[in-house]
């Protein structure tokens, strides 16, 4: 798996040319490189399956402001998966099956956001690397654990409370999330 | 049932003591009156059931930037619900029993928000209405249902698409907001 964090997209393709094919690329980018670098980037993007971004960075991108639209773009371009992180709101993904989202969860202490969209992907990639599933389910699964793992890190400075993170925690927080969101069919 | 529409408080109370006392009294109101008429304000939430908000007025009503914080104290002063409608993003509800959130119905034509939040306090009352079920689950539902029929206000100018809306759309709404939302447990 390989994930072509933010930098120049010059150096992703440099990257990604001398790796051989992983089973699976993600991408993230910023609105820098889109502005400045737009030709290089969908150049990369050809060759990512996931592409992980925020809702302004979706807009940018797309130069729309409705992300159903931007996403029709998006995929039609190279990438299977594009997930919009929408901050203390939560995080959708669109593919060919699907579009899914989730809020964030509700915290009433939050102590710094800093690399919380880090965070929601590492633990998004790291679910698909240790389950080994690909299936739309999974995916879904892996926006939760991605959401999860999000929650635990503003909770405290830096990397500090995923330092002294227990599995059962991440579990417990799985089994809110779907209280969260959980509701029953209508008549 | 009565729904205190967005109008000066001590009105809504006026309303509150010539009425007698409905099975579910809902509230709405905005900035104006929570900076202006504080304390009118807080004297009919006493006698509120479910308020419903937009996240702004329930930062200023809580003034606090953090909604858990909010709820907390909302709850305890009267109110057995607190939704908070956060327009693109979606909807939460505080009550005792349970945080429950849903992202909005992603659209790829948005012709006209106008009206979206008071078609979502519509359908959620409706749906609670037409049930005549207060159950936590009902509740979940009645969020959605509001949900799904904001969704439907929004695709077109004023009333014009609930005009022309049939029962089984709201339904296959319904259905496609399981499949946006839903997912399994992990092991």
């Amino acid at each position: 798996m390989l994930f072509l964090g933010n930098i120049d997209p010059e150096l992703q393709l440099d990257v990604l040319q001398k790796v051989e094919r992983p089973g699976l690329v993600a991408c993230d980018t910023m609105n820098f490189w889109i502005n400045g670098k737009r030709d290089a980037l969908w150049k990369v993007l050809e060759n990512v399956d996931v592409l992980i971004i925020n809702d302004g960075e979706a807009r940018a991108l797309g130069q729309d402001s409705n992300l159903v639209k931007v996403a029709k773009l998006v995929l039609s371009r190279g990438p299977k998966h594009l997930i919009i992180k929408r901050g203390e709101y939560g995080a959708l993904m669109f593919n060919e099956k699907q579009i899914f989202g989730t809020p964030a969860f509700p915290l009433e202490d939050v102590r710094d956001p800093t690399g919380a969209g880090d965070t929601f992907a590492g633990g998004f990639l790291g679910y698909l690397t240790a389950t080994g599933n690909r299936s739309p389910e999974a995916m879904k699964q892996a926006m939760i654990f991605g959401s999860v793992m999000a929650s635990f890190t503003v909770e405290s400075f830096s990397l500090d409370r995923l330092r002294i993170l227990d599995y059962k925690e991440v579990q417990e927080r799985f089994r809110e999330f779907k209280r969260l969101t959980h509701f029953e069919d209508i008549q």
